[in-house]
């Protein structure tokens, strides 16, 4: 006799496919349990090293993390600045970056980009290297202040790793935490306490490490953030005018002139989605499924690329909409930074004849090289800024307005001052 | 003996203060439902007349909307915008904008202030009436394209209510309606045919029949809107560019000029709210309770006075935060307006300067003009429209950042023409 069937024979296929297909899912949940449980892994690899440089390291413990992370390899273009803002290569002439200027490509890419580069835009020394790698924060403890008086190779040759984990987190808790001292010591001279700041602030302020404007100090070449009268363009520009600083003089136009970096902190700070709460991570690491788990994307790039889950969040107008409003502020900001950088390139022109006029009245000159100064300052902060104008639109357009109108008054004083030529 | 009592004497006050109340809120809710039922009100009046003018009238059937209608009076202020923008008088000598300008008080106050106003700001005649009161329709159709040609007197004197219900409404079905033939006319000319609009669209429209920059067209004089090439600052400057049209002469720059007036509604299309499918009335128009009834505003003014049933129907993050956000689009438009404002001025000036220059450059002086014309245009499309740059921050400010170049190139070739004077 056959033995007794519960179920007929047609359903056995099903019924080893169900069962597969649990087993195939179960499976892959442990996995993501037991590679995601860091506890466990704890257990199994031991503690992260408290000065551990290597991202890959902290991928065992966090691979999901991780492989967000890898992500940003994603990136591998570095169109020339030069192509859509081709005014660039006049306003900078007499810095590196009128030899050379990429657009980023992000974090994975520091050392290499920084490698390829031309040699004239690292020209001031190991500084140009501190927001390049994980391992910076241990060189400057090394080094002390020397560090920033080594030369661009003392300090480059000995680097292995891009930004990284370690420096933003703390490998035993992993709670956020500011490795750079120039940050520290900006808010200082403002009378914070930075460690006083919350986690959301902090969701900003890791970023502000390095994504903020900066300059060398004279004779230290200490890496500086110029916050001292405040973090707005009008401020910064103030605090290098009391200072009497330039960081260069341009050879045609004879003006000494400041160079803004990519200020994103600085405007994002009282635009509307800071002042309502945000956080550079709410738009730039926002919350990710892989699989079963929720994880803080740690590719670094334009929330263009992940609507849904960045501007998503709030805003549930639809992804073609949001991306129409982000491409309009964008496109009236490019047409006010082209008509500005236009009119900055007559600037300098005007400003090279009066200069080599013969008897031109020198206190107008003065005047109109401090009107290049301001307009160019009020354009570069602008142009250098990721996120086109996207960060704070009404500010970057009230500073392109200034630039256009600095940059006229700058053309006009020239031309009375060679008029005035005695 | 006593009567019975069923209750503790102490218990009676309470009793009758419940009655009284119970009794208060019956009669209150009663009173609200029959004068607010269309149905009974037309039952006890008949119906509104089709050719209705008087909004006391449609007060009887809607007295809560009538209720807000009033609050209009409340605006009492008509402050000169010459005290906010001085720059204003330059850049009007020659129109009748130079003498007196003031800020608008709302729809209520219409007859009252046109009367009030200098007579050189209604010269061109009786169009000047078209947007003052209900009666226009009805003159309109009876005197025929006539209407237009004749004086300001002849309509004027005919008048007695200002703007009210008959100008947006249907008397019998309440439905929204365009009564003003120039609206009707631009969506003709463009192909397009304003009667399939749909209700959210004619919550804008019914504004657009005044909201709007327009021109006396030459010859007819009829109020015709400039928007065959679209309603866009440039689209419309195209439009005049192409027709050779000047609406005056500026007497020291002696630069053609085209003069806008409050383009809220073409200012509007393309912004964020717009884009999103909010109409003028979501923010202008909000609901608001009364009683137990849910009533439209009929009170038309700036949305900060009303924050919590305008903005904060969409956006939660409370009033004050709100109005910061609002202050501070509103603060960097004034802001790059004043620098327009002056680098226009100067321009006036220097034209002035050049055209008194014996033998100075026609071709350059030409091409100055050019500039000023298009700079003033720009300038003036923003600075006329209410909402000082809210209704479209990017746009507002872009319009702005080219009125600041289009200055300055004016002023530096009226300099040219005269350098090159023989």
């Amino acid at each position: 006799m056959p033995v007794k069937r519960y179920l007929p024979k047609k359903y056995s296929g099903v019924i080893i496919l169900t069962a597969v297909v649990i087993i195939t899912v179960l499976g892959a949940a442990a996995y993501q349990f037991f590679t995601n449980n860091q506890e466990l892994q704890v257990e199994r690899l031991g503690k992260i090293d408290a000065n551990e440089v290597d991202p890959a390291v902290w991928g065992q413990y966090y691979p999901l993390h991780y492989q967000t992370y890898l992500q940003n390899q994603e990136n591998t273009e570095k169109p020339s600045h030069f192509e859509t803002k081709p005014y660039m290569e006049v306003l900078y002439a007499g810095l590196g970056y009128a030899n050379e200027f990429n657009e980023p490509r992000g974090h994975v890419y520091t050392l290499e980009d920084i490698r390829a580069i031309d040699p004239s835009r690292y020209k001031v020394g190991a500084s140009c290297n501190t927001c390049k790698s994980t391992q910076i924060p241990g060189l400057i403890e090394k080094y002390g202040d020397e560090y920033y008086t080594m030369s661009f190779e003392q300090i480059n040759s000995q680097l292995e790793h891009p930004i990284g984990c370690l420096d933003c987190h703390n490998p035993e808790t992993m709670e956020l935490r500011i490795s750079r001292p120039a940050l520290i010591e900006a808010f200082e001279r403002q009378g914070k306490d930075i460690s006083k700041a919350t986690r959301q602030e902090m969701r900003s302020l890791v970023c502000a490490q390095c994504h903020v404007t900066y300059y060398f100090l004279p004779g230290t070449k200490k890496v500086t953030f110029p916050w001292d009268n405040g973090v707005k363009a009008d401020q910064i520009l103030e605090y290098y005018d009391q200072k009497d600083f330039s960081e260069w003089t341009h050879p045609e136009a004879g003006t000494g002139l400041v160079k803004p970096r990519h200020a994103e902190y600085e405007i994002f700070l009282g635009s509307t989605h800071e002042s309502a709460g945000l956080a550079c991570a709410d738009c730039h690491m926002p919350y990710m499924k892989i699989g079963n788990t929720k994880v803080s994307s740690h590719y670094w790039t334009s929330p263009l690329k992940n609507i849904e889950q960045s501007c998503g969040v709030c805003h549930r107008e639809g992804n073609a909409w949001l991306e129409s409003r982000v491409r309009d502020i964008q496109d009236k900001t490019k047409e006010l930074q082209d008509i500005a950088g236009e009119a900055m390139v007559k600037a300098v022109e005007q400003l090279g004849l009066a200069r080599q006029t013969e008897g031109v009245d020198k206190e107008l000159l003065a005047k109109a090289q401090e009107m290049h100064r301001k307009g160019q300052w009020y354009l570069d902060y602008v142009m250098v800024t990721n996120g086109y104008g996207f960060h704070n639109p009404t500010e970057s357009m009230n500073n392109l307005g200034k630039a256009i109108d600095y940059a006229h008054q700058a053309i006009q004083l020239a031309k009375d001052a060679m008029d005035k030529a005695n």
